[in-house]
């Protein structure tokens, strides 16, 4: 088992679709959220903005099923390499890298956020 | 043109094979490094631990010509897509997330580090 290098209690989390490999996200997660992913086999993260820990589709369903976790060479980040339920953007998208920097859209929505997250 | 969202000076960048799709690294970005990544078509980064811009292969000749910039939702991650000449980690491997939770190496070296980084 592989000591993680936590800055400031936190690593990134690189998230790639284990069958299509498309990176579907990043996040950041705390020691606890990869224990419970380990522990789980759910993909769990910490929002820094609302200061907790935090399952994926917890609210829309979407849930990641976790099937590798990869570590990068200084230890301070991880790949989650998942199964998607649903799809990984909170705005519908397979993947929350749904634009080019130019604006363009890459993808189209899978499903309707109003209908999916009730708030 | 997307308005990004640094943190603290930086951005996370997900740096994706274009070509295999194989996540290569994860590393930062302040909006230099952004700036130079899209004029001169190189990847660029900012080292949190050198405190300084940084161009990847300035030292190994190992540069990544980036071939899109995506962005994420929220606007505070990018993803680079890139042709990697030699290979992404310094230790000599294809990628980076060269081994599992557990420490199982899951590439064959590339390249001999020692040769390769004079110092």
């Amino acid at each position: 088992m592989i000591k993680l290098n936590f800055h400031e209690g936190l690593i990134p989390v690189v998230v790639q679709d284990a069958k299509t490999k498309t990176v579907l996200m990043m996040a950041y997660a705390n020691e606890e959220a990869v224990n419970l992913t380990q522990i789980t086999g759910f993909a769990h993260y910490y929002s820094r903005s609302r200061k907790k820990l935090w399952k994926k589709g917890e609210e829309s369903g979407h849930f990641q099923t976790v099937t590798e976790i990869h570590v990068d060479c200084d230890s301070d980040a991880v790949l989650y390499l998942v199964n998607q339920a649903g799809a990984a953007c909170h705005e519908g998208y397979e993947s929350c890298f749904f634009r080019d920097i130019e604006g363009n859209l890459l993808y189209k929505p899978i499903f309707d956020p109003v209908k999916v997250y009730k708030k």
